[in-house]
């Protein structure tokens, strides 16, 4: 049995490069980008008028006039035009390319137009109105990062620079695994000894949500049928998530199936609770790595969320921040394993603040509803104070 | 013109219901639940081994009894057994039927076993390592509340009681409108006055986490196009998106246009940076819902954060709680307008801070790669403290 910090090393020391793939556009959200992606014009790309009026040369102002005779009229996507002489004016939209020789826009609220002729009500600021061209990034500069995640802000600037395909890091092909004698499917009526299949529609779902889509696969309590079925798995898949038949049950083949099909044990069974029972391993093989969590609820579901999506992060070549919270009360320490502790999350006044679900153990999957995500607690400490600030690995969206 | 919070609350008033609708529970992350959703079982469905090991009947230990006779096994989805007699044990599986007649689980870290015969090393209790039944949830009582946004752990217990369909809150049929000759598609080369679509990208991917899939238009600044493509829009989608065409132009005809279709304005210009010429209005004859955004990338964005996220919680039964951050540094306010400031965010030791975002005005798509989301500062302050906590709108997943 190993400690949680050496299993939680151990297990980001397998990360995997799962290579690059091109997508379109259009399906880039949450993808991690794989290229640097760089301004292929100034940004913008022209002096643009950023309000509706009028463009005018400064020296006009400096020289005492207010009143400008208009000479057209420039909207948006016409091509550039200089004005005719540097007394006159011409009306100029937002989104539209500043004439050369112009240096300040008057924006409506401040004119009164008639017969041709602007006066100006406010006297203007030379530049003022004006995004200069390149004032944002120049051309040939950085503006999204590698291994950056994208979400909706960097798909704007991926259209923005003409990125209508683009390199992202591959998505590790994966399977999840259910085991166990006692389940049946959700739209079935389980007998009184039986109980639906749970663990691997969370695990599906929490997949989804990395742009995963797993295949799904069940596995009997037979020896020959699981050494036969995973071996094919183990060939097809890079990763392999399985729930269940870990721990010391007369029935619980997985461990030695898998060392049979030349998966190599990096650590079975860690101090921790829930989710004691962890077996994680590695196929030199194929390269397949494989997270078998013990199938209790409660232990699935941290074990996914403190393991695999980490180890997920780092092979996408995302960094793993630690996000602490503020113990709302205090805890008393019992025992030597590490606690991932089911907390419920409270934003306030800019502190995130967690207090304990009250759950039944790793069995009691309907606290899991009530949970925003675990703080992860030392057992070398013997209590922790309330106001104290303690590692959290969020299970849901909260920000 | 109005104020930033009279606009927000004539937004939010204007939150619509737009049903419910079955889906299969494949589909269902993300989605609100429009049910409650009960226990169809105790939870668990019986006594439940949570060890491997025997089951016995606690008389014995208090006999002093300590080597047991086994008499047989049970695995995890067995029919449930009683013990032959109280002095003999049966071996347990994990997830298996606990007898009626026994009252504690042994595991086999506790026990020898030699020939038929178990012998306890460490002395039990009473009830140990037995998940009584519906200690978590009685059959009939409550497991989901309605309008609960369906997360992975949710899945997990629909799983559980049998909703392998369930139903949800139907989404609003979206659709989203560039506008403005001067933008070309993402794969073309612009001529110097052009610029790519960004906007209508950046919708597309906020709305897709939302689990939207909208339909996708541009209308150039032509008003007799513009009149006849929205009037099939506004007649066949619940809400409608549009980006730029709102200022004061020449050729920002969006106003007259959807007020000539039937489109009530509620509001045109909102007293803030950026996003200030924001046009809201809605069409009584179809029901159908305009949200008229700037064209300046920030402007867009941050409306769409700021306003149409909360609208679509508000219309989908979910609550929008105030996130409060807290300010890194001091920041005088000038003018009248309310200011949606772009900040990056710091989790650090519970805490939230926010540091505001270097950036060049509303048309300055670059900077929101670095953003994390907006703060609300109200024009009535004189200047914020270093410290002091503020309304914070998230525009990336942060937690």
């Amino acid at each position: 049995m190993i400690s949680f910090k050496e299993a939680y090393g151990k297990v980001l020391d397998h990360k995997q490069d799962y290579g690059t793939e091109q997508i379109p556009l259009k399906i880039a959200m949450g993808r991690v980008l794989a290229e640097e992606v760089i301004a292929d014009r100034d940004f913008p790309p022209f002096n643009r008028a950023t309000k509706d009026g009028i463009a005018i040369n400064y020296e006009a102002i400096v020289a005492g006039q207010t009143t400008f005779k208009l000479e057209g009229i420039l909207p948006a996507g016409m091509a550039a035009k200089l004005l005719g002489n540097k007394e006159q004016a011409i009306e100029i939209m937002t989104g539209a390319v500043v004439p050369d020789n112009a240096d300040a826009v008057v924006m409506y609220e401040h004119l009164v137009i008639e017969n041709g002729w602007a006066t100006l009500i406010k006297n203007p600021s030379k530049g003022q109105d004006i995004h200069i061209q390149g004032s944002d990034r120049k051309m040939g500069e950085l503006v999204l990062q590698k291994n950056t995640r994208i979400t909706a802000s960097e798909i704007g600037i991926l259209a923005a620079v003409g990125k209508s395909t683009l390199m992202v890091k591959k998505l590790p092909k994966t399977a999840i695994i259910s085991t166990g004698n006692e389940l049946v499917e959700v739209k079935e009526q389980p007998l009184p000894h039986q109980i639906r299949k749970s663990n691997i529609h969370t695990l599906f779902g929490a997949l989804s949500q990395e742009g995963i889509v797993p295949g799904e696969y069940h596995l009997a309590d037979d020896k020959e049928i699981i050494k036969k079925e995973l071996a094919t798995i183990l060939n097809n898949y890079d990763v392999v998530l399985l729930s269940g038949g870990v721990s010391k049950g007369k029935y619980d083949y997985i461990p030695e199936v898998l060392e049979e099909l030349g998966v190599e044990k990096v650590f079975h069974r860690v101090l921790q609770r829930p989710g004691k029972p962890f077996w994680f391993g590695v196929r030199p093989e194929t390269g397949t790595i494989v997270f078998s969590f013990p199938g209790n609820p409660a232990s699935t579901f941290a074990n996914y969320q403190v393991y695999f999506k980490d180890w997920l992060r780092s092979s996408l070549g995302l960094p793993n921040p630690t996000i602490s919270v503020i113990l709302e009360e205090e805890i008393p320490i019992k025992g030597d394993l590490t606690q991932l502790l089911r907390v419920q999350l409270k934003l306030d006044n800019g502190q995130m603040l967690a207090s304990q679900v009250k759950e039944n153990g790793s069995g009691d999957l309907t606290s899991l509803a009530l949970t925003d995500g675990f703080i992860v607690l030392d057992p070398e400490q013997e209590f922790y104070k309330a106001g104290e600030s303690v590692p959290f690995v969020p299970t849901r969206q909260l920000l």
